[in-house]
């Protein structure tokens, strides 16, 4: 509790940190924990770790959070960490100081291996100089853990009914077709971009990508956007524009979405640019011994057996999948990024019993 | 030639006369025509009739010329009506105050029936209180003409080459297609307009309306616009609009188009508003005694058998087929609308020798 009053008191909006990681890194020091700042750019980060034994188990988290808005409309200051009838208030009380201060306080003193905890002051921003850079230097450093918990707010209703080990991928695709302008009144002589790109759209959304897989809904592919920049009707006009997005899940990567894009585009509209920028690749971690873990520890903790699930948008998860099984586990996300976030005292402390629960069966 | 001069010196720039029909008049009124002012709005027309008995034959023109743009440009002064070598030079040379003079020019003594002349301030405009009312009022005064001869300068290459028996008819819609505002990673509670007009779209361009008729080509649709207000690709707009035009033969009306445009929304976007506005209808006067009396009278006097042509964009003819049949036939429109607009003072007495026969070739 303590630990996570002095975090939310400290105004670390993405990328402010104003002492937020000292905090996390005094606590660490004083179990053990050797400790490397980390900073990228403007962000600074954190990889803290005791013990040099296999298995390693990590713990990822943000420090960073989304900005308070207007914060007289809050009831209790976003930044006072106060707490009224056993509710503590404040900006990252769910997502997710929270859940840092309930894990650290969760550590045990002695361990058959070793704990690392990732933790970023850029996972609200860009996600550019945070998780990912972090990643590359523990790869570089011999860092990279057995498996890794991410601390983000994925309860529902109740603390431990949701278990996140996956997440859609999303991508965006900015399409302009080009044409050959002309008189409405000639087609003959003209090539029309709005025909040609109008029919690969057509095609792309007559039917669906897939039908779903054994974790995800089925893929959806939605046109957000179209652009002309003609509003003379006897004009054809030259260029016609279309933005896209596509949320996927494992049946698929961007790389085999872009190709599928490229391959319609190539026949209805030889004459196009294509631009994509992937927001994520799609991920699931197999349910298996680590999930298993996981699954065994939350029911005894709180009497719950969680609900598999891959729903939502992105976390920094989407970057960790690629160096080891990851999965996301922690407060009801009720008011997180809202007016008058705050989390229950009993909650935090339920999931710092979870939290303790899951590192007792991952070393087990 | 001192009439053609006469009208090129005043600038009748639509919708000003400048004194232009007060010149027709005159020149009417000495040939023993009875002349009808028919103002409407800011637009003054004339109508003028000499004889009542029938049958009546009616040359329908314009005074009002399109602007002569950057004065400077021109080697002759667009209102100058100067000859050089042979060449008289102006706005409205060939479009059409030049044919109106060698229509003029033509007029004979005495006729077995009566000849009228529409002439109209308002053909280059938005073609509202020309012709169009003239008409009306021509009907409900029993001025109604057994034929009517446009003086277009239709002639492509050599007068006379060319006698235009039709013109496609022109429509745009407006077509605004609603859906449902959403995020676009659950577009299952969102409704896409942007799919649904593209599928109404590609259904509409993915095959042609038809194969065309034996006077004209085939029926084209062109959508030259389209406008989402979006640009943040994680919503699902609530609107998508697009503008179309079609250019129809004489299989079709804008009535029965608006209706195929109707039938194919309704099925992919039951939510839309449809917007048509009308350029002009399709029409064609099919081959008979009028047209045969035509080209007869244009081989006689050029020794050049004329093609029967429906090319083009839209004229007055378009209405006066409403009432009476109705062709085209006039000097090279080579210059027509571009500066230093000129015609060869030979070409303009062909064309008066040319009208003569045609009204000899009507009466006979
Ligand atoms: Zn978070
Ligand atoms: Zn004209």
């Amino acid at each position: 509790m303590a630990l996570a009053q002095a975090l939310i008191r400290r105004r670390s909006v993405t990328p402010a940190d104003d002492g937020a990681l000292d905090v996390v890194q005094g606590a660490l020091e004083s179990l053990g924990f050797q400790c490397w700042r980390l900073p990228f750019a403007e962000v600074d980060n954190l990889f803290a770790r005791r013990g040099t034994a296999g298995p390693h188990f990590c713990f990822a988290g943000h420090t960073d959070v989304v900005p308070p808005g207007d914060e007289a409309l809050w009831r209790h200051p976003p930044f006072g960490a106060e707490v009224h009838d056993g509710v503590l208030y404040g900006r990252g009380a769910q997502d997710m100081k929270g859940d840092i201060a309930a894990f650290i306080a969760a550590i045990p003193d002695d361990l058959p291996g070793s704990l690392s905890l990732l933790i970023t002051g850029d996972e609200e921003g860009p996600s550019v100089n945070g998780t990912v850079k972090v990643l590359e230097w523990m790869a570089a450093n011999g860092q990279i853990p057995d498996a890794c918990l991410v601390g983000e707010p994925t309860s529902k209703a109740v603390l431990g009914d949701t278990l996140k080990i996956g997440r859609r991928g999303s991508m965006n695709a900015y399409v302009t077709v080009h044409g050959t302008q002309g008189h409405s009144a000639y087609p003959q002589k003209a090539d029309n971009p709005v025909h040609r790109l109008v029919a690969a759209i057509a095609e792309l959304t007559s039917k669906p990508i897939d039908d779903g897989s054994e974790w995800f809904e089925a893929t959806t592919l939605q046109v957000t956007g179209l652009q002309v920049d003609n509003t003379a009707t006897n004009v054809i006009p030259a260029e016609a524009r279309c933005f896209l997005n596509i949320r996927f899940n494992e049946r698929h990567t961007s790389a085999s979405l872009t190709e599928h894009l490229r391959e319609v585009l190539a026949r209805h509209a030889p004459r196009h640019d294509l631009r994509v920028v992937v927001s994520g690749e799609s991920f699931v971690t197999q349910p298996g011994p680590f999930v298993d873990a996981l699954v065994k520890a939350t029911a005894r903790a709180t009497n719950i057996t969680p609900q598999l699930d891959t729903g939502g948008g992105t976390s920094d998860a989407r970057f960790i999948t690629r160096y080891c099984p990851v999965a996301e586990l922690g407060l009801v996300g009720s008011t997180m990024h809202k007016t008058d976030e705050c989390v229950p005292v009993a909650e935090l402390e339920a999931l710092s019993r979870l939290y303790a629960n899951v590192i007792r069966e991952f070393f087990s």
